[in-house]
């Protein structure tokens, strides 16, 4: 059974490090596929990036721990979905921004 | 006479950049600043940053390069405003993101 990763309640969600979250092309290329299809929970290898597989866990880490996707541990991997409620709650606009970009 | 430093026009934004921009606490503090009172044309001084001038300077620089701010120089100082009808334009949401973080 999947199960959750440690992920920050909205209001424990913080500004400075959503913002450091997506202030990186890796990461805003993961939150932007997310964003445009925000009902869909897709593995890490769904995202084509040109890195390390270590590199890549970080990079959906880093995401995580600042509230901005949820991530369910299969065991035999992890897949990722778009906080979309949470961020709409805690962040008004911010998802009218990155579909802006 | 005041005059404008370079900055880019609104179709020239790019979300990296301003997420960027923003992602650093002492950026933060003066796009934040700023957007509180979206009207007020401040000094570099206005802002109690606890860094050198140089660096006070080089985040100004950041903030505007991404088009986050406008910069007037004085000859004796610069001042600063938000672009907030350029923001609002160019990405919708994230003058709302920003005040209620």
């Amino acid at each position: 059974m999947a199960e959750f990763l440690p992920e920050p309640r909205p209001d424990e969600m913080d500004l400075l490090m959503v913002l450091s979250a997506l202030a990186d092309p890796h990461r805003l290329r993961i939150a932007l596929a997310l964003a445009k299809a925000p009902d869909a929970v897709l593995p890490c290898t769904a995202f084509e990036l040109p890195v390390t597989k270590a590199t890549r866990t970080h990079h959906f880490r880093i995401l995580r721990e600042a509230g901005v996707i949820r991530q369910y541990d299969h065991g035999n991997g992890r897949s990722n979905q778009l906080r979309l409620a949470d961020l709409r709650q805690r962040f008004p606009g911010i998802l009218t921004t990155l579909l802006a970009g």
